[in-house]
């Protein structure tokens, strides 16, 4: 299926000069959502993982149905002040300034073996943070699935050490 | 299955006074998360839906996994600057001021037939709102599902013009 039919270029979003990826139109339509969902686990099975690590919002849209489907835990990594529980905070940097990104500290174990679900790479600044976090408990990063890589933004080596995949690429 | 055995009490979160409800130990045990998701796509199915639709972010841990699993379309209820084609906008009333969201225009169509989803009712404002956007398209609202609802918080009449469920009562 050629996924890239359900993803809208929206000019100058969110700020002028930026071409921004769209995929609300993959959501809203059962078998591109069923298809991409599908894939994922695919991947996620392939890795032998038992944990789904994903951060707020986008990468909710497809970690619970990936968990669910794949009968995997399903862990958060939010931004401060979501998480009500004692976290760990990973500091990262943003074009100007930096971010902050979260995961309690008893969501994850020794030994679990994590993927990490994404919608979009685009720096890897924070996919890179989340990585930190999840290593951090002792955990392994199994692998890094993204539905679409804008491989222009970021050096290709970026996650050579570790296994991922993008269903698509730009 | 008990779910109140996976959802913690968190005292003074986010602020003094208040007793928040923690989802994640529910989303982080897979048999807890796989009959939640089962429950609701049930509902869903007797509502005889076609769209899931549910905001961010928390919604989105839920209505993924059960677009998915019920073979649904899922469309994005977001807050302000969040969606980046043309938005139908509701304001509602916070404790302290208002707050805005939004949908995409075009993403429902007249006749859609849909269920809500999110995770905990608590004063119901944000519900309310979303309700409005989704008939303001014309699509039908079959019926609003919350894992938890926090009874305390509201008029028991809030939502009888509708069909609501939540899995479990405070």
């Amino acid at each position: 299926m050629d996924l890239k039919k359900y993803i809208l270029d929206v000019e100058n979003f969110p700020i002028d000069g930026v071409v921004f990826k769209d995929i609300t139109p993959l959501l809203n339509n059962v078998e591109a959502f069923k298809y991409t969902v599908d894939k994922m686990v695919e991947y996620v099975k392939e890795k032998g993982a038992d944990v789904i690590v994903a951060p707020e919002a986008r990468g909710f849209l497809f970690a619970s149905a990936v968990a669910y489907a794949a009968g995997c835990r399903f862990v958060l990594v939010r931004k401060p002040g979501k998480l009500p529980r004692e976290v760990k905070d990973v500091e990262y940097e943003l074009e100007y300034g930096k971010g902050h990104i979260q995961i309690h500290k008893d969501d994850l174990k020794k030994g679990d073996k994590v993927v990490i679900v994404d919608d979009v790479l685009a720096t890897g600044g924070t996919m890179k943070a989340i990585v930190e976090l999840v290593q951090d408990d002792q955990a392994s990063v199994n692998g890094i699935v993204f539905l679409a890589d804008l491989s222009f933004l970021h050096d290709p080596e970026l996650f050579s050490e570790y296994d991922s995949k993008s269903l698509i690429t730009y």
